[in-house]
């Protein structure tokens, strides 16, 4: 990564000069907004922000980059989580906030053509109309070439899969001056090198996207939600196996500890039972399907020790069961309010999940942190919100410890330190140990795609 | 990609005395035998055939090739249909099929470790025992290791997906002498690039697998499959439409048209109905669940216009019923002996596979071609196999024209000349048309992993 660029008195006229027509923001209140991300780990200015409208100004800003060795970071809603979109060694900010066009929705081969900007649940407002929806909802607005260039996932997987899965396609504009087209509209290829699954995930360090297809599935026919609680988080996991092991195939299948409860509670105003909470939901495809699904999966986690706390069937109703899950996150972060937080993002082998959720609990027991746990079960995918008071040096430091601690877990049990969230600046100290020598191939795709190091610097590799 | 490698006495001696104690082949049986692959469209031998038992030898040969400049064709069961095995630059065939164990069954996690010489049906025979099953089934006795590098995939993609997907992990030896493990065992991983995509289906350009891990489903507690006949293929594609927006979610859905029922007829001694045929293969949780299936099912199907042929339950009938289209490429070959036979592998988004098909079959007439249709519906994924008296140089040269116009037709409705067969040599003139600009791309990360272009030379890049 190169960070001798020159400094911005010498290029931002250029930069003005060459984007004639394309909005240019050098406010400090613009350049704040692109400063951090949602998580507020990682704080860095660019030297401007670009608002591309089109493919042809992201290509315009790459090639301006290039020649002039301006880093530059893309920006669409800043709801990472690892800092993705901060932009570590200034630069330009490449907002693709407003390319928002849908432009195209093709139900007969179930798939929607779409700029990086639009969001999911603007998509999924879109597709709706024809019996179709996006499945991967990673939570805030997340805008969908974020979400393909964090590899995001969310309480679908479990399911349908994560944007790895669900990108079909993406133009990509490269430090070359190309744009490429890669992967297929097609549900399968053999043909090639799998470009596409290269960049899902790539962080923006190896192309920026100008547009992308995603896969659009059936909403099924009948839906319900049934909510249990456990006495312990040991017999909620292993209540989780047992539906996965069933044959059930549930749309999502969620887990909350009490902690998180307590946070949800006083944040909406409930009086959710306290105690390890599992949310499912299936689906059939006629009420009569769903009801013997319902059933057995109710027999399972019964059999298991859970207590049925709620069961939802209209959309209503199930948006009000699941608002305690989804709105966890906030409900949590508010909990602690002016604290320094950080999500940690663990995913392990299913069948490892209760030792690595033990670990996990063992290692914040020893260091005497509080942090409320919540995941994605189904997939063996699991987070807790670590959180200090900035002004508390001894507790801060322990957050690092804990948190690198957890890798270390994590990664004994065959698992992976990110799961959904991805690396960003947040997680670049562990790819060491979790790549071992693929790092350095790693480093080679960078070098490839990036050879002076300006798209997105300070993200996933290690220095 | 170089071709001015010394010639085999220079090297030959070099290699007995690197190898040690590793089985060394320069028979003419040992060299004709890793000369072609079961389509028989691509010929060349190896200077030398290794035996492979360990990943140590994999290092070896592949830190010889380097030191010599002497081309390395990974080899496994041979039952690919491009070329991929054929050594076309001579030098070395790498044969791994007596890697041949499967090393870890973790059936709490779902997954298998093998060596890259297990066959997927003898993977299957000890999954079976902890009520698991590997489910990509390419036909033939093909190996996990091949069935990686080609991205393989089969009948029940529709349902489990192709390699891509159940991959896990892969241990590949690089050209530069390291061994890297790349992938997850956890069911998602955000963690860096993914280059476990990238070498799935690289059919041995890239690296060569030493080990791999995948994945395993449980088997499903109620299975039946229904076998129904159309009076065209237009109507037997719709109803496959109709069964996929459905939310059966089958396990299988396949097509075989009536020129391949006549085939399949004559080599079995049957007497099927002739006529485009869907089979379909549906699970359940549980019996009741399953009958609630195959109901709905069948109504989609005869309102579509189908005539049920014949329904199966028991795993033997199942069997049977299923032997017509598992045995229909080998029964379509054997109806024309002696012919130069290759496979299209054409795969385009759902909802233009009825135009695919009728273009196709439009093509064929135009040229007045019989080609046997079959294929994976539900995938969008159809072969037609293209054949001709290799005495008749019109007809061989209106298949290449046929193959031709298919892939342009292929890819003129958003598809791919290859959805599961791969590129090998056979489909490398088409790789310029499907990726265009992203061909360069290709190419660079080709030469990233093999600067000297050794490994398997003339495969996937065209020159």
């Amino acid at each position: 990564m190169t960070t001798d660029q020159p400094g911005p008195a010498t290029w931002l006229a250029a930069l003005a000069a060459t984007l004639q027509g394309v909005e240019l923001d050098v406010s400090a209140a613009g350049l704040e907004a692109h400063g951090h991300d949602e998580s507020g780990q990682h704080h860095a200015w660019p030297e401007a922000v670009v608002y591309a409208q089109t493919e042809a100004d992201i290509v315009a800003v790459l090639a301006f980059a290039s020649r002039h060795r301006v880093p530059v970071t893309p920006y669409a809603v800043g709801s990472s989580l690892e800092g993705h979109v901060v932009p570590l060694h200034g630069g330009i900010s490449l907002d693709v906030s407003r390319m928002t066009r849908i432009l195209e929705i093709v139900p007969e081969s179930g798939y929607a053509v779409v700029e990086p900007g639009v969001t999911y649940p603007e998509l999924n407002r879109q597709a709706r109309r024809h019996g179709l929806h996006f499945a991967v909802d990673p939570g805030a607005e997340a805008s969908l070439g974020g979400m393909a260039a964090t590899g995001a996932s969310g309480t679908a997987a479990v399911r349908y899969g994560t944007m790895h899965d669900n990108v079909l396609t993406l133009r990509v504009a490269l430090m070359n001056g190309e744009v490429i087209e890669v992967g297929s509209l097609a549900r399968k290829s053999s043909a090639g090198y799998d470009l596409k699954n290269l960049f899902v995930g790539s962080e923006g360090t190896l192309g920026v996207f100008t547009r992308l297809a995603v896969r659009l599935h059936p909403l099924p026919s009948a839906v319900a939600s049934v909510q249990v609680g456990f006495c312990s988080i040991q017999e909620a996991t292993a209540a989780s196996l047992l539906v996965l092991a069933s044959g059930l195939h549930p749309e999502r299948l969620e887990l909350v500890d009490t902690e998180s409860i307590r946070a949800v509670n006083r944040w909406r105003g409930t009086a959710l039972p306290g105690g390890p909470t599992l949310w499912i939901e299936l689906s059939g495809r006629d009420t009569a399907d769903l009801e013997g699904g319902l059933k057995l999966a109710r027999e399972l986690l019964v059999e298991s020790g859970g207590t049925l706390i709620g069961e939802a069937r209209s959309e209503a109703e199930r948006t009000e069961l699941w608002a305690a899950r989804h709105g966890a996150f906030y409900a949590i972060r508010a909990m602690y309010p002016g604290h320094h937080g950080r999500t940690t993002d663990l995913c392990v082998p299913i069948g490892r999940l209760a030792e690595a959720i033990s670990g996990t609990l063992a290692i914040l027991d020893r260091l005497k942190l509080d942090a409320p746990l919540l995941g994605h079960v189904g997939d063996g995918n699991f987070h807790v919100y670590l959180h200090a008071d900035p002004s508390d040096a001894g507790r801060l430091a322990a957050l690092d410890v804990a948190s690198a601690e957890m890798v270390t877990l994590a990664l004994s049990l065959g698992g992976t330190c990110s799961g959904e969230h991805g690396v960003g600046a947040g997680k670049r100290s562990y790819m060491r140990a979790q790549h071992g020598p693929a790092l350095e191939v790693m480093r080679g795709v960078k070098t490839l795609f990036d050879p002076h190091g300006l798209l997105n610097p300070g993200k996933i590799l290690p220095d």
